[in-house]
């Protein structure tokens, strides 16, 4: 455990997968954080080199070789950050929580307590069921108390973030019909990760768009799972991602129905009582954001709208790499070591944080 | 009327409205078209200049002067094509049609025959109300009979034109549950025409996603009014128009619930009987569509999934420019003229066209 | 060889390569040529697939399985376009040249005629020597009559056609200093063809730029070769590809200095006696052409300026995948065949061609 | 004056022109900088709203009210920030000169010394000569000491930045030849600013490219006078910017000739020499550097290498609105204010800053 005096902790930190976008952005974040040190970086074909020739970015910023991962090494280490591919994570992480470090693990492997739908949808048998359990999910809005006290953070995917943020206030308050509710979300790019194949090629994703894994995006029993933990509800909906244009970025739609013909105004209440407290939720109200507005911060931007037919039109957008990952796992780490949330990841002018 | 031999047909054309990038479109195919002749282009401040001056692309293939308007002049013109911001054609029309030449609006002021929708959407007073019920809307795949007969042709919209062609057979056919349909689509920008706003400079549209026209967009009423035209239902249904960070295309991503538990097999069937004779929409029934591979041409491309809970999932995607304006628009001509509605539109191996 | 009437030809087609970008385009230009038949099309990995598979675009429009290679099947063909990686051509031309059937080659194993230089920049050992002496080069504003009487056309690289197009008049008539030309080029993505790597994914090319291959790129020395066998000169030139965050296009900026004070009347005269009666070249003296204008034609758009300095300043644009590969080789198709050079390529109002 | 106490000082600041791209990236830097606070926003049509109702991504992060300039208002502000368009600048500073407030005018009006070169490349009248000469050019690598006692400092144009950082180490060590440098750049969008103009719509910037200005570019006296000022040369250059379809970012090569047989290493050690203790400067030796690298960085990225012709090319990349405007603006306002360069701009694990 760090050593944590009134006013000042150093959190000596660990990033397994440094290579990829999320550990770049991890870095990048945790670089600006007054009470993050990085020690590790670990990788696997990256070992050896210089995180500044794995990112170019980080060239003249930091000076630390990537190394392959051996847990003997983490001696002086508070908190293991894991940014790997769905499957490896479940190998390393008993070894770290045996050790009595904290862990946030950027990945799906604990985030989905039912086993089966976690082969159906992410094709793997999970080889650490043990620790299913005392994973906690690190929608940071929505169990801040859990987080609080958690070994293990399961931080949230990306689309999940920026679906339940928008619907959780209204399915808890029972404000939309459960019987419908269709989400069209839009990703970036980096979404895919720096993994290579000929869809991802520029040529083929330029001027395009294409909707995937209709039906089959291991995403949606996550959402599934978590709606009906923070708001009790297990609504039928539609979950249809696209790729889009954009190396950043996600924007969801949401229609549904309302139960009742509820005036806007109290939607409008619903959204402030629950985020007027949240740092990171920017409520939009009847105006809508814009996906470049939330780029490279880790803010959700949310607004709704009632249309003529009184369908509700909910409309979130994130960036992906931060609220959709490095960044709500570094407001996650704040949760975990007492710290404020906005830490490292906002400075502004508001008193109130 | 343009004389017509047993084999040949050459009709003289007029296009107002030259300079956007709907009479750009038209021109490219017009050229490329063997029974089309450009005789006279309109345009306002244009007027004037070398249309391959305004068209820079058009340099070294055509060499005509755009002209201001005056009805005078068109003696020798068979068709009309008016490509102008809406509110303009109307007070052009009646003028033309004096003349008895044919007319293909590409604008929104001859679709909707309910003045009450069209003050409401358009913000116009509409000054040419007798000649609403002579025009004949322009679906191409729905309504061939009364377009071959039509004298004003009032060419579809972008996005109804993606959204009915893939709702339509399943609407007809009381395959999907009226009671709510989510329609979400991504449009290009060239569907905001030339206009010049800060909204639309490259460095506001370029790696974002906005959102746009909630329940007030101005093809709401033309979907409402068409749909029950062609398949007799009154559908609630909500759309939301997104702009997307590419030059051309729509993409459609259409959720709806189905009446029964029915087989996808029978909404393949749907589509087959609706189309299978319907040379420009193809059908990728559950392969998902990329936008990249419509562009440029006038097809349409569907494909149709049911998820987990038997949500129906839909996706069109239409070249904006082309099937979505100024391609649809030189079907519908063919129509008119009897020529094979793939004149000029497509060159295919394909020997059933 | 073809029949050929007085006014009627049907060249028989095979394309080997038919799977890549430059495969695509030109199926697409010849499905649109009225003089040419596609009969067979070869492939490796994608041999047994319909080629509308392959490229969705071309779904409903060509029904065709693409097949393995084999020379005994080309008995009916009158002419072979090969598009393959550089190192593949060279094993199958002999087979196919020695059936007496015509090739026009868009790779580059052709293109040299010095065995060290071809060994030196594209690291293969040449198989088919006694071919190159027969292969005549495909610039076609440049070698039509050598082209109308050839066997096998090497057509040009896409940077090349860019630069030669720009700089031959000039050379050709002694006006610049051939002691220092700059020659910077940026390429859109597709130059890079379909295949995968980290470095082509949408994430690393969106949103950045990068030069590559500074002094090795094996367009270095075709340029060279080129410049002296058409102007007779052997300038000393730096050339510098870039990678464009666009799909389609070459963009080349070239600096130079002038060998006297010339008035840029005299440039004018040089580029207007040399290219107007060329269809494909566009002279836009000293405005500044846009890229976007060339994409999805055949044009080379060229302009000359003048600085202060007299120091003379070209821009000439092309698609790369037209008149950078495909285009430009069925240009050559046309002038082997006794073809008008636009056929199939351009349909235009202009009387003169 | 601000109080400077031996370890803080809290500089009070004032930004007029705050609705721009200039504006919101300053702000950006300034928020995060922890010895500024931000007093006051001016701007004109913005007068009146909150800035994050001008800059939407400032939402939650500052709440102040863009005011009307009022010179009257400036009593507590120790440094003025100027982001207007050229001709605006010369207006206002007098006033805020004669109170003996600091000023960093980030647009062109106090660059050049030369009054002719001014009105011919800018087309205005200059209204406040006599602080010409009191102006220092904030090209902070090179002029540190001249700006730690300046008053008015202009902060170096986009293009000259990225220009002058990669050729004055080698012109001032006559390593290349005066007679004739060829210089390429293309710049992102947001070099434009938020004007609006047809050409700026994304539709026409998109997939596309065009060079602009040659040799009417106002940063071309702008070069000549300070590559004169730092490096005693006066090269004969040319200068041909473009416009890139990527918001932010200009990318520089240049091809210049050696004065003498240099092996790279007498090159290499002529810029480490110069900037190995500058740390925006990143030197990349024989690799080149992509743009996405310096993006969001104060970074000026450069790599120099020697083709076969002896032929010197440079790159050099820099994001346009951090190190082109408000980021080097910034680093001056540290240097001014006697704070370390990097404050505000750069964390990093690197001991020597």
């Amino acid at each position: 455990m760090p050593q944590i005096f009134k006013d000042f902790v150093m959190i000596k930190i660990a990033i397994i997968g440094a290579s990829g976008y999320s550990g770049e952005e991890l870095i990048k974040i945790l670089l600006n954080h007054p009470h993050a040190e990085i020690k590790k970086l670990y990788g696997f074909s990256s070992a050896g080199l210089n995180i500044s020739n794995v990112h170019k970015s980080l060239k003249g910023i930091i000076d630390l070789t990537v190394e392959s991962f051996d847990e003997n090494d983490l001696n002086e280490i508070d908190l293991v950050f894991i940014a790997l591919p769905s499957g490896e994570s479940m190998n390393i992480v008993p070894k770290i929580f045996n050790k009595g470090i904290k862990i946030i693990d950027l990945g799906g492997d604990f985030r989905l307590k039912n086993l089966n739908e976690f082969e159906k949808y992410y094709k793997h048998h999970h080889t650490a069921i043990n620790l299913l359990e005392k994973s906690v999910y690190g929608l940071s809005e929505w169990n801040e108390s859990n987080i609080s006290k958690a070994k293990i953070v399961a931080n949230p995917g990306c689309y999940p973030t920026s679906i339940q943020l928008a619907l959780l206030p209204l399915l808890k308050n029972k404000i939309i019909n459960e019987n419908f509710i269709s989400i069209t979300s839009y990703s970036g790019t980096s979404g895919a990760g720096k993994s290579v194949s000929q869809s991802m090629i520029f040529s083929e994703v330029n001027e395009s768009v294409k909707a995937y894994k209709i039906s089959t995006h291991q995403h949606i029993p996550e959402i599934k799972q978590y709606l009906k933990f923070f708001s009790n509800s297990e609504p039928d909906f539609s979950f249809i991602p696209h790729l889009l244009p954009a190396t950043r970025g996600i924007y969801t739609t949401i229609s549904a129905k309302i139960n009742s013909d509820y005036d806007i105004k109290v939607i409008d209440d619903v959204y402030e009582n629950e985020y007027s407290e949240k740092p990171f939720v920017r409520l939009y109200k009847h105006d809508i954001p814009e996906l470049k507005d939330v780029i490279h911060t880790n803010f959700c931007d949310i607004s709704w709208n009632l249309d003529e037919n009184k369908n509700l039109i909910l409309i979130s957008a994130i960036d992906n790499l931060i609220k959709g990952a490095a960044g709500q796992a570094v407001q996650n780490m704040n949760i975990m070591f007492g710290l404020n949330q906005i830490t490292g990841l906002l400075k502004c002018t508001e008193k109130k944080w």
